[in-house]
């Protein structure tokens, strides 16, 4: 009987290579991460459902996978950290000392339809800062975000606007809580309709909207705003905050636009919002998204604690490293031992296994143990690219020595038995 | 509106410290894994749950995550990586050389009583060996077990024996392979039921099977099986399977106790079984199980790839490490930079960019952020034991210098700025 069983659809496997490759673009990000004090957390892969559905969000929501499990309680795979990370604060951090900077790396699970760079399990890498709310702290995210893709080589642009501009000029229009998140959905999406949805919903001064999206530009844009709504005393401190950012990011030589239609997906952002996107990519090109989030964490704990912070889309970030052919160090097997023939299989066992003991974390070595023939065993050592071969044969066996074949030289030479440890030592 | 929501039952958070000390776990599981040449992949979260069903036996399959997707399909939460990544062996990697060493770290998730040492999201840490058939496959396997948990200074006890014993039995007494599976779960709990289960459904000989599994020694009881089973040739080849594994344990020095009793709660192992348990733990004691399954890959494509390998229960070795006291580096910050006035922001932010830009993955800079004053940031420091505090005063930057309190020695020293880097790197 066959069962030809796939897997999940929107999910994948990651080879070896593959996945070599994935955790070298990781541990680039994370030493940059580690380098800014950030310290790494786990979350669980699922939730109660109820977490998302305070604040993420309209997109999030209607893309959850969910699921009852045995006693009843409505679960859901993560479909974003943030929410678990104010989560695990409010019920377990609460007495740590202030800031925290914390990283997390672990896929999300969105219910949505599969295409290029899009899939229902994917990873996201992305830091939490904890605590302080002031435009150091602000400017240090997106520092981070930025140092962490130069890491990489990845050339980037940084389009950053303060979500409360954009709020506050809705609430004074009179525009409800629910119709907000609508319009915010809309703007997020870039979605056509929004004018008629404006023109339709907006009692006065929708206008100011559209005009106010679409200003987008260096510092200067900030004047332009400030201009616009200068009826709206609320709007014109979130302009002031954002200008305190940027002004950092002027002196830390950080490059940005400022993009007065940045509205984000994820509903709990309250103050400065950014997105980073890859040039390499195309309509995908987003690749960081973040922002300033005050709220989340009081309506978990009954404690005013303000935050930020943001996610790499680590898949689109693989795409781009890949896509720019960085050079990143190859992953070879050092050490095929074969034994010429099943009379020297014991000796070649003994070695591998002293080899193996004498250079943990510094070699790799394998015994030969298909059957090939040494021929054969050299063909396929060859093919996988393996540095040294060791052959163990009857005949050196009995002066106590073995052969070394450098594969890249093609060189060989015989070594005794107790000088193979310093033999590699110096390899 | 404040709602308390609280992580799923079973399910865990890890804070800094901790996740700290699991990476350095696995860091030293993994570098060992390596050094035997196997690498990494990483298998979906979800897969359909007709994959388990096929061989992974009641124990797990009572416990599974199952949900439907919104096109009805019938989805899990991994449970366990075996079958998963023979899944992908079967979709993916057919056409790749022999052997495949693989390794995989990840949560699995059963939905059991959580207790001490039992998550209904749980970590494990195993291998895979596809491709060989033989004694030295099975052996290079135990002794990678055997040196990752030595490399964490883990002692152990490994105890082993050969399913085919049992299974060839059991046949040949008649038992059909329902009823073969039931037995084998109830050894493998060592349900006391088992003799009045084996009298009312086994029609000869049952006390053969009582006879043999509590056979349990040195190498010396496989004469002690071989006599008892002296009828039943296909249990006597597994018995000669059994011994040519123990005689290469033997040369390469890794102790043993075979345990006829061992039967492994999952279905698809086909030749040698072992479990190693440590000492530290009390009831929970079992930190790893593995064996050999020939047929699994069979059945998902139809072409005969044997194969062995293990899993540590990840949980529980973090857990004997932790017991045993071992030493591991702790994680310091290694520099917090303190303006001492508003006025030093600027300059004390610019330093911070420097200084990350600079050291890159060598050691950590973070800024003072929560408006502490002097004092109290020194405080902090020596809170979060940080190495370095960097004072940034005016007076001292109008000749161009800042202020390095060395924490551990409580000695400070003014230095100029263009020799910080200098500074740090004889650091």
């Amino acid at each position: 009987m066959t069962m030809k069983i796939k897997k999940a659809r929107g999910t994948r496997d990651f080879l070896p290579e593959e996945m070599w490759f994935r955790d070298f673009v990781e541990k680039k990000i994370i030493e940059v991460f580690e380098t800014f004090g950030y310290r790494k957390i786990m979350i669980p892969t699922f939730e109660h459902s109820t977490l998302f559905k305070i604040k993420s969000g309209e997109e999030i929501l209607e893309h959850m996978y969910t699921f009852k499990d045995k006693g009843g309680r409505e679960l859901c795979l993560r479909p974003e950290a943030t929410a678990s990370v104010c989560r695990m604060f409010a019920e377990e951090m609460r007495g740590e000392k202030k800031p925290l900077r914390l990283y997390y790396s672990c896929p999300m699970f969105r219910y949505e339809e599969p295409q290029r760079g899009r899939y229902r399990e994917f990873w996201q890498i992305g830091i939490e800062l904890i605590g302080p709310k002031n435009e150091y702290s602000d400017a240090e995210v997106i520092s981070l975000a930025s140092l962490a893709l130069k890491n990489l080589g990845i050339t980037h642009k940084l389009e950053i606007n303060h979500i409360g501009i954009l709020r506050n000029l809705l609430r004074d229009l009179g525009v409800d809580q629910k119709l907000q998140s609508r319009i915010m959905t809309l703007i997020d999406k870039k979605d056509p309709s929004l004018e008629d949805f404006l023109k339709k919903n907006v009692k006065k001064d929708w206008e100011k909207i559209l005009e106010l999206i679409q200003l987008r530009g260096g510092k200067e844009i900030l004047a332009r705003a400030t201009e616009l709504l200068s009826d709206h005393k609320s709007c014109l401190l979130s302009i002031e905050e954002l200008k305190r950012i940027l002004d950092i990011l002027d002196y830390i030589e950080i490059e940005y636009e400022v993009d007065m239609s940045i509205a984000r997906g994820l509903e709990y952002y309250t103050g400065m919002v950014f997105e980073i996107k890859a040039e390499e990519l195309g309509s995908q090109s987003q690749i960081c998204g973040g922002g300033r989030y005050d709220s989340l964490i009081e309506i978990l704990c009954n404690e005013k604690v303000p935050a930020v912070g943001f996610a790499f889309g680590f898949d689109r970030v693989v795409e781009v490293v890949k896509l720019k052919g960085l050079n990143f160090p190859e992953k070879r097997l050092d050490i095929l031992v074969v034994p010429v023939s099943e009379e020297e299989r014991k000796d070649a066992i003994k070695l591998v296994n002293s080899l193996r003991n004498n250079f943990i974390g510094k070699l790799s070595v394998t015994l030969e143990l298909m059957n090939r023939s040494l021929r054969k065993a050299l063909e396929y050592a060859n093919s996988i690219k393996a540095r040294y071969v060791i052959i163990v044969g009857k005949r050196d066996l009995e002066k106590g020595k073995v052969t070394i074949k450098n594969m890249d030289l093609g060189k060989e030479e015989k070594i005794n038995l107790e000088e193979i440890t310093n033999f590699f030592k110096e390899a």
